[in-house]
């Protein structure tokens, strides 16, 4: 978890970078006071600029009123070396009682646009607003605007953790650029 | 592309094990008689019972009025040994007259209950109905429900490939399960 200290502002119309190869996420929150995190596989970018991002969460979840109502989270992208307070994170309520940051060792830093934190220990962070909560009630789908972000110059190929259920994640073994094969329009 | 074989019927409840690691995916479509094929990597699961899948897709695809008039897709998934074919299809278009099936040897394949082909080269496949056209021209994005899916038992660790723009891929290295450490429910 040394990536920390090196997130640096981020181009908002590049982060499918981050986000399109299809990560789980943690979502931090923040709401009359309460800070709150919540792992989340179901996610898509919807646009380039505005950096639009849409999500579902389950009203079951803890997160969802706190998103729901204060409008704001910040989306966190974890690597393969948090794996256990992945697992820990979405194995656990913050309706328990216990607070998400100090049981498993992460560490909130304030954000530049919105009040939920930054998780300093996953290598990216996208600050973002609720623009779109007609489709919450029908399919729990929240569209966001990212409006800040922030990620590391290194890991250049992040160890990120892709869900595929029953307790499995895919980890990246390799890139293949074929930037060479594409027409600059389909980039 | 030996799998092609040994797709099988899959619990439509569990598609999430294949989309939600967020490989991109080959969309065919048909719609008076011709077929298409185009690639895409923004899209999301929206629900397990019905499976709903939520994608975006741009209007100046020439499958985007295939898919909204039809009302019908089937989403497809490649793997690394189908690259050179991912890049070729993602780099041309129908509009041009060239049917991508022959051009890039890919095989279609009849549904079960849609008309759009399947591709018989990629290990899963999944047949979709629009269920839900009022986001499109909003944000382009198609709400489908998962109405047949066929899943190939081998690879068991399919070589997805998951798009993060620039031309470059990342591809899974490994898969560790944490399966002990969940509560069932969080499963």
């Amino acid at each position: 978890m040394s990536t920390s200290a090196k997130k640096r502002n981020f181009p908002l119309d590049q982060v499918r970078r981050h986000l399109e190869p299809g990560p789980i996420v943690l979502v931090s929150s923040r709401w009359r006071g309460n800070e709150n995190i919540m792992v989340m596989g179901w996610h898509m970018i919807l646009g380039f600029s505005p950096a639009l991002f849409g999500c579902y969460i389950w009203e079951g979840n803890h997160s969802y009123a706190m998103l729901r109502q204060s409008r704001e989270c910040v989306i966190n992208i974890p690597t393969l070396d948090m794996l256990d307070a992945v697992v820990g994170i979405g194995n656990s309520s913050a309706s328990s009682g216990i607070n998400k940051f100090h049981e498993f060792g992460l560490t909130p830093e304030p954000a530049l646009s919105v009040k939920a934190p930054l998780i300093r220990e996953c290598y990216a962070s996208f600050e973002c607003r609720l623009v779109d909560d007609r489709q919450i009630d029908e399919y729990g789908l929240f569209i966001w605007e990212i409006v800040q972000a922030h990620v590391a110059a290194n890991p250049k190929c992040p160890q990120t953790l892709h869900y595929r259920g029953e307790g499995e994640f895919v980890v990246p073994g390799s890139y293949v650029s074929r930037h060479s094969d594409f027409k600059p329009q389909n980039l």
